[in-house]
């Protein structure tokens, strides 16, 4: 039996996604810019699955526009407000924490003559209110900060820094990557004053290659990518029909349950949490409790590579994450647990452990005692 | 009945291609940048995928890249290419009926200061070679020709362009997006010496959401969406595993019966035109036979609205397309119509009529049939 730990890297999709897909692909499979029924059909389903989708986030169908994935959003959000607001103001706010889809576009951003401030989490990877008051200026543009670490799963202070950013400059945009954070936390992009929220369709049991960005109707951003003029011009390219639908489809089926499906992963995460902490040598990393994410569980093992980890895990069929996955094979060092100052030693002894509403608590226990049976183990056959 | 002959704007899905989809959703839905398992075999599904679209054009798999789709492809190859090679020279050369994927892209690099020019076609759309040999100069850094014209069919001398194009220069780029041509003519993109070439899922019955851009290996281009360096640091975001494996599975389809189905749909065409020509005022335009692909046919109606004609022959079930439906429900007059000379008084009266290996010759028949019962009533209804 396998036991998917990994949810954070990705996620099984929902069945009934996957009818829905798969329904799009050979029978509902107009293009939405046709003007018979076929296409006509097709755009119905396109706004059934935006209002399904705004609702969740209770904002208008509208400020709703499709990409192919987090990364997509992260980029369109983050370079499309620097090149419709770079007149304003050459200067944007982040952390070092955040996703390379963020962190990327902000060194490409630098190259091109913008200056970027990092704001210092503090141990629990958490960003300080006071640093991020302090850093805008008349001339900040942008703030981008996530809603939940995607390594350590910490979930920041949304609503005050969006209170901060626009008391201190009203013209500065709050873009927030929600990426971990969407369906694992309530997020409310107006009352919060988030203008841009970048989502992904897999990380909730939706599609791969597709996802979307709210953009605030009053925000005005650039398209990063150039075509037929589709989604009003913001994001051209024939619109990925079936992938949306099954995004809203998983929306809809997350946002159903969602408190209790919350309440039911903190659980988990606690109980894990708990006894792994117990164990010789292991320290948790991030927030605890209400202050992290539901699903996302960062654990450091001392003496014990966490390569060696999953792979031994893996040979239990238990499938977990060293750092994350969301990047390329790269072995670099993990940002987010330097930015909290985990010790040097440590940095390539965590692994991370993330759940999903399939997750039960027998998988759980499996998970914790292979790591009771294989920590020792693998410590002594390190030391050789 | 339905009778769905709106193929250059997309197609039906092959059901293996659905089953494929929803398999690799729901069963092998790892993130190939897991390191376990269930991510290093989504990576071999990733692999196998490449290996089977590479072969198609028989070209080495490092040089296939994955993206959102054709329009992203293009973005990609212009873009990605211009910001590469700008030191090289900021001259372009295009034709003025590309996709707007193209277009836009050409229009973007027109404003950040790069010179365009447009080589404009002969009657039947296509290209002269001898104005494409004068075009080239030395601080030409791409051409970007499309190998099928997606509103009249129209073959571009792709062989002979590249030919022309390295030996005026060789250090032009030569793009051709194949978005209509991929599966529909045998293409080489060695030997006819083209560097780039955008390719779409949904045109094959393949799915929405997922194309692909060749990049011969010796070719430098800057990405255009950045983050976790997926793809080589080329193309970044989590590959969409199941949209690839689709795309894959529809070119292995459509590649194993390839020279059999094109001539078949010559066939149909051949038969279409034929047949509509005798009509009373009715116009095929585009080059004819091999000269255009198998599967478009742009047909003018004198006196008889495109727009009317599509929605009587909706009417009757049949699916057609006014103009190109790539694009949104914008009613701009189309520049591929107009680069070829068609009289003013056609262009609002020009329909497309797109084939596929699912078409058969008795739905062209109801469809000539309801045109010989619809243009006469329809000019009489528009007279008064």
């Amino acid at each position: 039996m396998e036991i998917y730990l990994d949810n954070s890297a990705t996620t099984k999709c929902f069945d009934e996604v996957a009818q829905a897909v798969a329904q799009m692909m050979t029978e509902d499979y107009g293009n939405p810019s046709s003007l018979h029924m076929k296409g006509v059909k097709a755009e119905q389903y396109l706004k059934q699955a935006t209002e399904v989708i705004a609702k969740t986030l209770k904002v208008n169908e509208k400020e709703i526009f499709y990409t192919s994935g987090g990364t997509e959003s992260d980029n369109m959000a983050i370079i499309g407000t620097a090149m419709a607001n770079c007149r304003g103001g050459k200067h944007i706010v982040t952390t070092p924490m955040e996703h390379p889809a963020v962190g990327q576009c902000m060194k490409y951003l630098e190259k091109e003559g913008f200056e970027i401030t990092y704001l210092q989490p503090d141990a629990s990877g958490c960003i300080r209110l006071e640093d991020l008051e302090n850093s805008i200026r008349p001339d900040t543009i942008l703030v981008s900060i996530m809603a939940v670490n995607n390594e350590i799963g910490t979930i920041q202070p949304i609503e005050q820094a969006g209170d901060i950013i626009k008391r201190k400059n009203a013209n500065t945009l709050f873009h927030v990557d929600a990426v971990q954070g969407y369906g694992k936390m309530e997020i409310y992009p107006r009352r919060w004053k988030i203008d841009l929220l970048s989502v992904s369709g897999h990380k909730i049991h939706g599609p791969k290659g597709v996802g979307f960005l709210y953009v605030n109707e009053k925000v005005k951003i650039k398209p990063i990518i150039l075509g037929g003029g589709q989604q009003r011009g913001m994001r051209s390219g024939t619109e990925n029909v079936p992938g949306v639908v099954g995004l809203a489809k998983a929306a809809e089926m997350v946002y159903a349950n969602m408190e209790c499906d919350i309440n039911k992963m903190y659980c988990l995460r606690d109980y894990f949490i708990g006894q792994v902490s117990k164990m010789d040598g292991v320290s948790v990393n991030g927030a605890q409790g209400r202050k992290a994410a539901p699903h996302v569980a960062s654990v450091s093992v001392e003496g014990v590579r966490a390569e060696v980890l999953l792979h031994a895990l893996e040979d239990k069929n238990i499938y977990i994450s060293a750092g994350s996955a969301c990047s390329s094979h790269k072995p670099v060092p993990s940002a987010t647990l330097q930015a909290i100052g985990l010790p040097k030693e440590l940095l390539g002894s965590t692994v991370r452990f993330s759940f999903s509403v399939f997750t039960t608590k027998e998988e759980v226990d499996s998970a914790l005692n292979a790591l009771r049976e294989l920590i020792p183990m693998l410590r002594k056959f390190q030391r050789r």
